[in-house]
């Protein structure tokens, strides 16, 4: 369950023990985006031995490595492989992913077991995201930036220019079986934009959050975790469903309420 | 031409004779949602029984069945096809459409002739629309709740969750030359939230709208007939375009304009 | 580059002249929507008479056609061919485009090297829009007004109805390598309108816009054409990017950030 899949620039391993504090359900030690070219083989060294040093809280360790196709991309992969066989990685996340191929070239190289988070974040990412989740990623995050950028567009607070491609990246999530994480949003100070981008999100049917600042995490763990309330009005549900009982609350107990509260339920862990 | 298709509890039949008051253009007694699943043999029998005693109203007369895959399916449609060969019922709505297969054994399980309205409301169903209704129901309808609750998000009132497969099911009715109706909406006493929300399903294209309520119906007739002054403007386009006209109100009477004047005379039995 | 796509009726050949001074990007002679169907043979030969006696504007002159299927499409093409042969006209608008052998068949009417603007304005060709422009276009235009009409349903100046529509088409657009035209917006008075519903088109990734009015193509091209505040961001960015500088502005220099940046470029001709 990633409710928040944190990014830490690779190349500044010092941020990796602090970003445990806010106990992200995944850390992503980023040496995509995050690191200029000529720093890439010092960073995957500093990155990989810093999580060897310790590891950066009790959720998922990641590390993202550039694409395919770019020249850093085998050395990342071995790098992480290695990582992962020593225990010190929890796996990969591949961005730009746009070929099945792909994905099973990472999965042979990883130990059985790895986690692989895909990133749809490409206009032939999106445009193939049936049969590219299909195959079988243990995640998917939707990159909204990248996404626009690669349409020659430009991103906007309301968002409506990745309204399409956001919606259309999670059906393709559900009818793969795949849980969806949703796109990053930029302006870290601004927490109300947080919520607010989040819960459409949520709404769409994410089921966690791409964050690029430790403060992001702990507002993605309160859009992305049931409330009391919810918890509670899924128990009665599901109780009123295996009584026979037809309606909770003035509510027709129907199919479609019934499995909406299982899921809040699971998100839960019961 | 369904304007407005109106549910009615399979179990509550002595709703159905109330409800043809309103002059829904077609009564659905519901065996799924509105029924738990300890009542369903019994609602059954008793929906069936009333729609013999009395056929609610001038319009089609449907039975909603439990979904293919259910235990109730195959005795749910035996009966509605029963009924219609007794001339009590016009045929079936068949929820959560997913293959083209389950048409064909509707199809086969039915009288020539019988009405068939599928619903489209789930991951799946949505995003193969296009093929799934090209097999050629009479009808369809687009079910957010259900297709939101499939992807475990969220309904809001706005419905931009919605919005990418509302357009993609109107889409895919159009190719097929399928008359699309819209989702429901769940308030019932919020009349001015039906009107706007079947404005914007007008919009799209949809046809009429799923009623929940028989104060519903009148308003989906009222957004769905056009207008006095729809149909003038229509009946001056389509003459302005027999004599040869260019211009009507200071507007080019274009291939657009004509094909849209003719819908809207369509609308209206001419 | 097409930030504009002026559409002048073929039978106001005396309107060529006067719109050049507007500088549109293209021009177009427009044989289809603007002229009634009893006049279509005499704007044909007036509007290629009119372009032969003077080439209005320094932009791309194009002809749109009659849609294939109709009576004037043959004697359209053939005499748009003509003009391109004889060095009045650049190419063709095909409008209505529904298949891949529509545009062989114009190819191979037309000189090598013409230019062909597909339009994508029908549920067919929303639908098929990936495939279609795969075929290879030089331009493609999404038509919303014809869309719309086609799906039975209505313009709203928010255009929500629409937006599923135009980004599926501006997608393909970008996965084909298709330069995306955006929609047209019919209140031709209405300038705010037009800049904000042009700023949507691009965000979206719309390259330019269909103008219905001179009057429109200045806000175009304020609209499509890089800001000098962009322009020198963009030298920022990818001069950063080549001296390995990571960081300018306070903002990561990413591979997002660096293709918008060279898009910016490209656009200003750079």
């Amino acid at each position: 369950m990633i409710r928040s899949l944190l990014f830490v620039p690779g190349n500044r391993p010092g941020l990796f023990a602090k970003v445990a504090r806010v106990r992200p359900d995944a850390v992503v030690a980023d040496l995509e985006d995050a690191v200029a070219p000529a720093e890439k083989p010092a960073a995957r060294e500093a990155a990989l031995d810093a999580l060897a040093a310790a590891r950066p809280g009790a959720g998922l360790v990641l590390v993202r490595v550039n694409p395919p196709g770019t020249s850093w991309f085998a050395a990342d992969l071995a790098a992480v492989a290695e990582a992962c066989a020593r225990g010190v990685a929890d796996g990969v996340v591949l961005p730009k992913y746009e070929s099945a191929a792909q994905l099973q070239t990472v999965r042979a190289a990883l130990p059985a077991g790895a986690t692989v988070v895909v990133g749809v974040e490409s206009a032939l990412g999106v445009a193939d995201a049936r049969s590219l989740l299909a195959a079988g990623p243990d995640a998917a995050y939707f990159g909204a930036e990248d996404y626009i950028a690669d349409l020659g567009g430009r991103r906007t607070p309301a968002g409506t220019e990745a309204l399409y491609a956001r919606s259309a990246v999670g059906l393709a999530a559900r009818l793969a079986g795949v849980p969806a994480i949703d796109e990053a949003v930029v302006d870290v100070r601004d927490e109300e934009a947080f919520r607010r981008n989040a819960t459409d999100g949520r709404n769409i049917g994410y089921r966690g959050k791409i964050c690029i600042h430790p403060s992001q995490v702990v507002l993605a763990h309160e859009v992305f975790t049931p409330t009391a309330a919810e918890v509670a009005e899924a128990e009665a549900v599901v109780e009123a469903e295996a009584q026979g009982v037809a309606v909770i609350n003035g509510r027709m107990v129907d199919a479609a309420h019934v499995k909406m509260a299982r899921e809040v339920l699971r998100r839960t862990g019961r």
